[in-house]
Parts: structure tokens; C-alpha cells; sequence
């Protein structure tokens, strides 16, 4: 007899105090048997618990879980207009929750259906600020002191945003974050030229544009860059101009990765089959979940184009589970953003977060993600309220730059 | 605990009188529990067991059974030189009999672990031979009144052959099947005519090319097709002549079925990239088995182009077994190739050989790929040596012509 | 009266106690009549025996031996599958062997049937490797001083594997060779800087990456080796990427030698024809003997392309003296590989081996390849057995990596 | 000890009243070792004479005989400006005289040194003429009753010249040949509808556009000509306009065999490789004989293009040799023009002509290209002088068109 859906839920905490997270439960028509997924879209979060709540439950009770693939088309049909954030995010939730069941019902943790492990632990990266070269460096020399192999080094946050700004704005300024492009451009092969010189070249180091460059100016960064051997430069250019990629390579070699705002085919579809990358970013549950997410790691692997899920702390650890099942199942895995042991109040909420060794992460040996949610202490920390606002930046003349 | 390889065996057998199947059974460290996959390449079928017995089977014993894509790389990887027949069909039978093993694991049909059902069954589509139109006619309404709802229109065997050659050869013919491109290119046109007048539309209708055009003429023959709108044209080119494709979509709009005689990526990465064809074919065992497929499958689902993966009776009930598997679980699945019910012989050897009803194909309900081998009735059924004599075509002059 | 096919064996030696070679020997209806040639593919041996005992050699007895295009193009296609390794090294023993015979009839060696000599004697490249840049340096100047003029310079084996690998791999590394490929790629232009520094620019320098980079790290390292004025940078692709030299090629002009694991045309033409190499670096063995070859020269001179053939030891002296005859006769040769005198127990069991002297390799002046096989010797230097271990390469995190 | 060349000498003749034939005669140091070749250019046959007696001649007296492909080289480069007719006429007529040196050394007719044969025979195209619909048929049913199966049909000779010219010309007529392209290209559909409704389709009908109508009526005109199922158009585009290839080939699938003027390999390379034609074409002494023909064979098979080497009675009996014996070892061969049984006075001249049976060419069993040369005979018949008339061709309103 099929197991069916019986309830889906979205369940919304934020228990380190910043993230809002959005979880969707599946139950369904066996006792004790569900799922988890991760369906944070931080930024809207509310929107998102809307479209599972009052959308997708209501499509999917009295569905037979176990037809994943079939139940992620119908999710994304109907809607009718589609690939987009909000119910990518919705339907990833569900996805993942419905893979964390197939992985109970097999009593396999999930990365067995996906073709078995690759490698025993899949290598992070950490993310080093400072607001000056020195203190990157002990940030970064605290990293490797701590068995990483693999760090971003960024000069006063994305972008460099809290170096001041050097030329004079308008007079009356608007609000937001404000940001001097050419003098973040300048500052970086500077900092790697710093960087290498104090800590050689046995550690790899990447880091991030965050899209806060005009197209051009990412391209000459990329250039200037190459010296300095990044394992990867990531976002160096908004998403609406993937295009220019196509200049990029044609003028250096320095790898990148691109694509954590991915939610469209079109956007990352010619990226890699053109090979204008080198690594795929995209988050995961902004493009569906698992079941898009492993033809993802089989399109890249035909282009030899390596998989660098997004991982920050707004990835739930429900996501990290995810991201992890799918680094150890995929041959291409290049490297998953890692934010550290996450805090108590995390730990508490999500029993079974992956643990981390060495630089390296691994996954428990429960059945499905292997990751519980204790609803009662997430509701012990509720979300807050309304838009964020560091996504608000200008230039210097007042101009919203993306993102 | 690891479950590991503890033997890999290469079982040859010919049930049905005519094709030699090569089985690869896996054994591993649990009592009872192995996973069985097809190797058939009918052609050179001890060749593969050679590769089996003396390379992949010490390669792969103690090694554990559950970590199917490290295995893939690594049995893929191990001769060094790749990516063609023999060595692909020895893979694909281990990596077949490792999702197998995997299905048993989870106590679930294997179409489970690839994400569920999309469709309940897989429509298959049967071939329709005749030495004149009217016997073809009449095979056809057999089919249609059997309740099929695609059928491949050939007259006279692939090619025509057995039309005749209506030129004189030269004074001392060689040995081979002689064949007139040029006959048989302007006799399926009229055939296609007659055929619609009396069946109409409501039946698809197929027909495959065999690879035995040159290339313009293959393009002329697909241009002449368009008005009876086929369900697929079938293998218009040989491999090598890939390339012609472009030439061909200029020109028309039949739809496209290529790649049966394919086992190398760079074969169908472009055809699929560059929307030259709207059916991927391949012989599931010849591109090394479900692990390279259900990839295959997920990169044609991003360009529009749907399965109809090679199926004739040189694929084994186990073969057969995983391609319907697939069939089920891939939301870009067109039609599966199937010759009918299997003769008596096979299904004694093989128990649990998907059931057929109404022109669809439905598997039975056991984990893995829920198809048996009884090994002593195979015994009784020994392979025929040697090369195959049909492969040996000639052009009216008699120069050699692919395939 | 045609001279027809008697009989074809497959003999298997390895009288170097590491190289598992196979040689087919092609009797003919003449008395002494024979020829030899080489279908090594010391990885999988025996399947290429059975290839050629049980399929071959049924397909080929009786047949007019003098008709080898014919014979090349029906083998080819015999076996329906076809462009892979295994069924492509047996028909290389039987053409070989036919243009053996074939020179035997005229009493010409090979390359007077091929057009006649261009060269007097093939310009050959030896490995000079070591531990150390020291080591290295020691075993370059002997080459020079032994008359050498191309070198190819290795550190620590292929790809470096035996430099170590510098960061620690996660908890239970998989059975493997560990090899760390950025250790390895900054390695490199240091090497050659130190190299250029000692020997100047009069000797020719080359390095063999080995398939073992991704992507974008192979082309990063074809351009920083740029100022170093190698002769050429061999293999710094897997054959599955060869896509990436498009934009390999738009960054430097670091000349390229591809191929040693291509066996199969879509992996050549494009290559070649687009001008993305500027060696081809195909095994004779692996393509089909010297009538493929034959053509792949002619094409690869269209397009100023040159040859190296592969010819490391597990060519077999018949298909060394193969290459020979092609490297003569061919306008557009390169370099030929060549691993240095035979040890003695070789050149017991194939008498007349080419000569080298002076960094020259010369032929003798007997008909045919001009090499002969003592089968009683032979058969004294029996093949291991099995899979190779070498081939089982991984990064530091356990990833197998290609090949 | 080396065979050298001891002599070399242009012969003319024209033994047939019309077509004046360039020969060339290699002796060599060996007592009666000689070969022959064809250098004809009949429009230019003692330019030819001259480039052979004054420049190759003394280039090549004392050289080693047996060393052809260094030969071609040289001789290609010698005159710094190459890749032309005239030079490369003479260089064909050497070269082909030392490929027959080479298959008599061997003792073998040269066609075994090609890699054997591929057929028995080679079939030929006759060319039907008429002034009129009634007296073409009756030209092909002739053809067809003496057991020919491909013929070439035109209405009033090469671009319809005998037809008159259908618009007044301006009032001072210049000299020359009047042809009226647009009266030419209407005809030939008719003519095509006539002669299928009379012969059916089990003959195949071919039609030379011999390069005298502007780009965009070829097109047009091949596009009509479609449903006639023609075997090829022949030169529907004068050398300079290859390029429009690309937009024919968008527009219909009518088989294209182009190529019977080129003598650059700029002219051949894209067409074939971009696979714009289906049947190169080439005149084997405009581009320096057997050396590049074989070559030209062998790019033209890797792109599914076959051959068909330009054949009328300005090809002398040497040349038709050495198409015969390409024909007969290429896999890729289509067709061969052939213009009949040579009259007496030519076979007098040329003991060994080919032999035509059933509408295949058949070579004797001589070694070499198996024809000799009665120079006595052959002085009865000298050439007339001067430049040729036919080629001076104009439109109605008198511009002077190609060719």
C-alpha cells in the first residue's frame, strides 16, 4: 500500500538570533515516519511559509510520498509561472523532506540512494574578515591553526563595505550601506599580495565579489587576481550579466564560482556548458532542492564543472545535511561553505547537524538526512519581523548597486 | 559494517536460440544478497566475460558493495583507455548488479531510490516488418489491434536488404549482405504514403534507418518523411557523421532517434547541447550501465530531449529490467524499444521479466531491479561462437557500408 | 591466386617483467609467409586476446590477406559496437600485421609502401624524472650527453605523485595513489625556471601533465609555462574535457600534444581541424593499427598539426617499429616517445628492434616492420595477471581522480 | 644501394584529335625501371612541358626514386609561389610516375599499395547529350542498355549553350560562346520532370552546372531540382564562390559534387570539413597527383564525403590509371567520370587501358598503374597549338562569365 501525505508544514525559527530559517515537515499516512527540508529564504521568509501552508499542502495531502520526481513537476507546474525564489524555495522544502522519508524507508542515510560515498568527508571553506590586513591574517591563521584547508579572505566585509567610502557623496544621501567600488577593486590583489606573502601558497584561498562589481571591473579584479592562484574567485558578476563571463575567460585563468543567486535554468544551463566556470554555487533550495540539484552535479560533471554548494548560515542545518549528501554522492565535488560549528541554540533546535573534523564534514549514519527538528525549542525562537536591510547599497553617488 | 564484493561472475547464455546475453551475477559478504546486471554485447559476448573474470572481478572484490559511483569512477578509470564497447558492457553489468544489491538494500524497487514513479508504465514500441507493403500493413493492424500505440514501419529488414538489389554488382561479388542506399531511400517514402492512407494518424509511426545512408541521403529521406509525421526517424547517420545533424534540422522538422551504436560522451554531449535530436537512444550497457544513464537522462532533460533507450532481444530480460526501471523514473522518457513477450526459454531463465499489457510495460514489485537468473536453466542454453555474419553490408558495388 | 589468411593468433609476452604486450601473428596460405602486429593494451591483455582468437580470427581465415582496407573497414564493423579500446587494439594486431605482409610482398619495408622516407632517422624524446630538481637536472645532462634533444622533465612521477601530498586526507582514506594536484601544479614553472637556469634553451623540454588536472588548473598551467618554451605540454586534459582547449588556446601559446588515450574519431577531428593541438599523440594500437594512422597523419597535415605517437614501453617493438615507419614517411612528424634501449630479454624475444643513435631511431632495411618474433622466447616471459594498480589515483580528500 | 632518377621528360600528344595530353616519363637508373604519369593540362600543355623539361628535371636528376612523398615536398616548394595549375600538373606527372616506379619495384599494381582493394570495380558516369528532350532520352537509353547506371544529362552541352540565346544581344556582338543562364537554369527542372516520367528512378541521372550561372540561381536551381533525386549536381559554383555553399546546404538536400577546378587546398579544406559538398571532385593532376589525392581521400572519408575524381578524355589514359586505382583502395569512393571506350589511336598510344565492363572500370594486373606509353606512336599524333576557344563564354548582353 502506498504511503501517502498526510500534513506538510512550514515551521519558522531563528534560533542563533539572525538567520530566519523556514523548515518544512512532511508526515505522512505511516506513523512517525516524516521529513525534513529546507526551505530558508531568509530575506522572505514569511512568503515563503505562505506557499507551503496555503499552496503546496493542500496540493500534496493523499499524495504518495514516495514518487519524488513526479510530485517536484507537478509542484513546479502549478504554479504556472515558475523558477523563481520564493516557491523554488517552498518546493525544495518538500523535496528534501521527501527524500529524508525515501531515506528512512530504506533505512539508508540519503547519500546510499544517491549513488553511494565518493570520499569519506567533504573539505569546507571559512570566511575570513578583518577590517585591515592584519587582521585577516590572524583570522586566516587561526583557520589553518585549525586544520582548514580552504579559506576566504575578504577586506572589511562584502566588498570591502566597512573600509569607508574615498570620494564625497552627493548632498543629501539616500540610505543604505554605502560602498566605493574602485576602491574595494583596488584593495583586494593587494591583500592577496599580502596574503601570499605571509602565509605562501599551501593554503587555498578564494574570495567573494558578492556582484557589488560593473562587469569590466570584475574582469580586470579576475586578471589582476590570477597571480595570486585563488582556488576560487566567487559571484564576480550580478547574475543578469552572466554574458560577460565569456570576456572573462578569454583574458585569464583564475577559477570561479558563480551562481548563488541561481533560481533559473537559463542561468547557469550556458554557464556550464560553455564552460564559463569552474564551480556551480547555487543554493540549493533556491532551485528546488535535491531532485534538481543532483542533475545539476550530472550536467556540471559532463562540462567539468565542479559542484561548491551555498552554505552559509542562512542554509538551515537541514540544508547542510543536504548540501552534505550531495558532496559525498558526487564525483565532481569541488568544496561546500561551511560557517563553523553552529551555536547552542541551533544545536538544540536541530539534533544530528554534521560534524566537522579537521576541515572536513561528516555526515551521522541515521537514515534520510539524518537531521531531527525539536519544534518545541524552535518555537522557543521565534523570527524576526520585515525586510532586511544590509542588502540596500549604493555607490558612492547614491546609485543601488546589486545586490 | 561494510557489505563488500565477495565475487563478480560473467554467466553467458542464449535462451532464445539467437542472442548471447552476458549476465553479470555480484555476490557480497551478506549471505544471499547479490544484485545482477546486464553485459550483453551479443557481438563480441566472451570478450566482455574476459573482461569481467580476469580484470574487474579481482579489481572489485572486498571493495564495498554500497559506494557505486566511487566504484564506476574507479572501474572506469582502471584500464586507463575508456569509453567504448567491452569495457563499458563489463562496467555496466557490475554497476546494474550494484543497484541491484542497492534496491535489495533498501527493500525497494529500484525505480524508488531514482526518485518514483513518473507513469505507471512505460510505453514501448514494436516492429512491423514485411517483404511488401500489405504484409507490413497487416502486421501493423496486428500490433494496433494487440493495443500497441507505437510501431517501427521497416520493409524488408533494416535498410531493406531483402528487397533485393535491383543493380548488377561487379563481376566477382565479396562475401556480405549486399544493399541498395539508393532503393530502399525512395521506397520508404511510398511506404510512409501508403501506410498513413490506411492507418491514418491515430497510430505513431517509426522508422529506423540503421545507420545505412550516406549522409545526404539520410537528410533527402528525413525531408521526404516530414509530411507522414513520424513518431521518430531511428539512427538517420552512423556515429562518425554526427555533424551531418546540423545540416539536417536546417531542413526539416522530422523528429530525431540517434544513438544506439554510442559509447562515447563526446558522441552525445553535442548532439544533446545543440537540440540535434529529440530522442536520445543509447544501449544502456554500452555507455557502462544506470549510474551513466540516470546522468545522461538528467542532461537531456535539460535540453528537451527524451529517453528511448536501445531494447531489442540482445538486451537481456535484466537489461530490459533496468531500462524500464529508468523508463519509470525519468520525467523525460519517450518510448522504450521492445521486442514482445520473450520466448518461453528466457523466461525460464530469467524469472520476473517485466510484465506487458495494453502496449505498456510494467515492472513487478521486488526490490532491486526484481529480475532472478536461474542459473541452471541457463546452463542449458549455451552461446553460439564466434563473429555475427548480419554486420557484413555492402553497398551494390560491393564496398563495405556502416554498419 | 589471392594470398589468403590462414591463420591469426594473439601471443602474449612479457619479457621486460613489467609490460604485458600482446602480438598478433597473421599467417597467410604462402608458406612462411607471416606478419606481426602489436595490439597492446597492457591494462586488460587478455580481452584483447579473446577478441582476436574468438572473433577475429573466425571473421578473417580465408580471406584475400592484400585487401586491407577492406578487411580494416568489415572488422570495424563486425562487431556492430565499435571505436573503443579492446576491439580497436585487436584489429590494430591484425592491420599491422597485414601491412607486414603486404611489405614482405613488395620486399620493401613499410615506409617505402607509405611514400618512402622523409627523414633518415625519427627525432625521439626520453622521461627524465627524479625526486628532486637536483635529480632531475643529473638525468637531463645525461641525456644531452648521450645525444638527446628532447627531454620530457617530470618531478616525482606523473602529476608528482610521489612528492607526497602536503595536506592531510579526511579519517579513512580509500585504497588509491594520492596525488595532490595543486601541490603538483605550482611545482611545475618552478621546476622549469630552475631548468632553463641550468641547461639554457638549446635542448628541447617537455612535460606530460597526465590527464590529472582539472580544467581550469591545467590551463593556468599551460600559461604560466609559456616564458619556459616547451616543445610541447602533453596531455593536460582527460579526453572527456577536451572542450577546455578552447579556452586554453585563447590564453597562451604553450604547444599542446593531446591524445595518448583517444580512440575514437569525434575525439580527434575536432581537435585537429579547430587547431586546439598541435601534436597528435594517439596510440597507433588504440585507433586501429597504421590505416587509421595513416589517415590521421594525412588529416593532422591538412591542418598543421604534427604526430608523436605514444610509445612508451608498453608499445610493444612491433609497434614501435610501426610508429617508425609512420614517423619516416609522414611530412608532418613531430617527435616520437621512446623509453631507450630494450633490456636484453626484449630484444631476445623481438629481433630487429630499431636502433637509436645519436637521439635518432633508425629501421633496418628488411621488408615489412622489419621485426620478427621468437615465439619459443616468448613464451618463456609468461604475462601477469589482473587489473593495474597504478591507474587508481586520488585527490587528498579520497575523490578518484582521472585517470 | 638507392634507385635514382636518370631522366625526365614531358611527352605531348593527342592521339584523339582533340584533347592534347602532357605525359610524363621518369627513368630511372635501373636498366627499363621507368613510370608515367599524367600532367595534362590541356589548355596550357606546353607550359607544362616547359615547367617539367626546365625546372623539375634538373631538380630531380641523381635523386632516390623511391623516396616520393620527400619528392613532392620539394619539388611543391621549390618554386616558392605554389598551390596553382601548371606547376602542379608537372609535379602530378612526376609523381604519379614514381608511384608507378614504386608498384613495379614491389611488383605489385599500385592499387595493392593503397591498402588493396575495396571493390572489384569502379562504377563510372557517362555523359548524355541532346539537342533536345527526344535526343537526350535516347542518349540514356542507350547508356542504359549498354549497362551503365549512372549518367550525367544536359541539354545542348555545358550550361545549355547550343540552345541559342533567348534575349537580343546589345548590337556589336564581342567574340566568344553566348549563353543565356536564365534560359539554361528554367530548362533543366523540365528537362529532369521529362527524363524521370521516362526512365523512372532505378537510374541514377546526374547534372553539371559546370560554374556558369551566379550564386543565387545555383541555389535556386538545386533547390528545383530536389524531388528529381539527382546523384549529384556537379559545379553549380564557380571556384570563387564556394562560400555560398553555406546557404545552399540550409536550403535543400540536392547531393553536390564540387571541386573539378580547384587546385588550393583553401579551395577544398572548409568545404569538406564544414561538409558543404558530398563528392570532391578534384582533377588529380591540378593538384600534384597520387601524394595529395590519397590524402585528399582521406580527410574527405573522415567527413562522410566521397569521392568522385574528374574524368573526361582531357584526363589522359595515364591519369584515368591512377584514378581507377584510388578508386578501387578508397572505402569513400562515389563515382568515376569516364568517358568511353578510348578510340583506336589512344589505345595504340597506351597499351593498358582500363577496362570497362557493364558500366564498371577494371584495372589490369600490370604492377605500377599498369599502362604503358608507345612514344612512337604517340609522335604521329602531335598537338595543336594555342589557346582553346570553347572557354571564352559570354552572357546576352556580351560580359564574359565563367568559366
Amino acid at each position: 500500500m502506498a504511503i501517502t501525505i498526510r500534513d506538510v508544514r512550514a515551521i519558522l525559527t531563528m534560533p542563533d538570533g539572525a538567520n530566519r530559517l523556514v523548515i518544512v515537515k512532511v508526515e505522512t499516512s505511516e506513523p512517525n515516519l516524516y521529513g525534513l527540508g529546507c526551505a530558508t529564504f531568509t530575506q522572505r521568509h514569511t512568503v515563503v511559509r505562505t506557499a507551503v501552508d496555503e499552496y503546496l499542502k493542500p496540493f500534496l495531502i493523499g499524495k504518495d510520498a514516495e514518487r519524488i520526481e513526479d510530485l517536484w513537476q507537478t509542484m513546479y507546474q502549478n504554479s504556472y509561472w515558475r523558477n523563481g525564489p520564493v516557491l523554488n524555495n517552498a518546493i525544495s522544502g518538500v523535496d528534501q523532506a521527501l527524500w529524508d522519508i525515501k531515506g528512512k524507508l530504506a533505512r539508508m542515510p540519503l547519500y546510499q540512494l544517491l549513488g553511494g560515498k565518493c570520499r569519506e568527508g567533504a573539505a569546507v571553506y571559512r570566511h575570513a574578515n578583518g577590517r585591515d590586513h592584519a587582521e585577516v591574517l590572524e583570522r586566516v591563521q587561526q583557520f589553518v591553526e585549525q586544520g582548514y584547508h580552504y579559506i576566504r579572505v575578504q577586506l572589511g566585509g562584502y566588498g570591502g563595505d566597512s573600509q569607508g567610502v574615498s570620494r564625497p557623496s552627493p548632498d543629501s544621501a539616500l540610505p543604505g550601506v554605502y560602498f566605493d567600488p574602485d576602491t574595494y577593486a583596488r584593495s583586494i590583489p593587494v591583500l592577496f599580495e599580502y596574503m601570499r606573502s605571509k602565509v605562501g601558497y599551501d593554503v587555498e584561498l578564494l574570495h567573494d565579489v558578492h556582484e557589488r562589481l560593473v562587469p569590466i571591473e570584475a574582469i580586470r579584479l579576475a586578471k589582476q587576481l590570477e597571480p595570486y592562484r585563488l582556488f576560487f574567485l566567487e559571484d564576480p558578476l550580478p547574475p543578469e550579466q552572466n554574458e560577460w563571463f565569456t570576456m572573462l575567460r578569454q583574458q585569464c585563468a583564475t577559477p570561479i564560482a558563480m551562481g548563488e543567486l541561481f533560481n533559473n535554468p537559463h542561468e547557469w544551463i550556458p554557464l556550464i556548458t560553455r564552460r564559463l566556470i569552474d564551480f556551480i554555487r547555487v543554493h540549493v533550495s533556491q532551485i528546488g532542492g535535491i531532485t534538481p540539484a543532483k542533475k545539476l552535479a550530472a550536467l556540471a560533471e559532463a562540462f567539468g564543472v565542479r559542484t561548491a554548494w551555498h552554505g552559509p548560515w542562512d542554509t538551515s542545518p537541514v540544508g547542510h545535511a543536504a548540501n552534505l549528501h550531495l558532496d559525498l554522492s558526487s564525483p565532481n565535488f569541488g568544496v561546500q561553505e561551511w560557517g563553523g560549528r553552529f551555536p547552542e541554540a541551533v544545536q538544540e533546535v536541530f539534533p544530528g547537524i554534521p560534524e566537522e573534523r579537521n576541515g572536513y564534514l561528516y555526515p551521522n549514519d541515521k537514515p534520510g538526512l539524518g537531521i531531527d527538528l525539536n519544534e518545541k525549542a524552535a518555537a522557543r525562537y521565534p523570527c524576526s519581523d520585515g525586510p532586511p536591510g544590509w542588502t540596500l547599497t549604493r555607490a558612492p553617488d547614491g546609485t543601488a548597486v546589486r545586490p
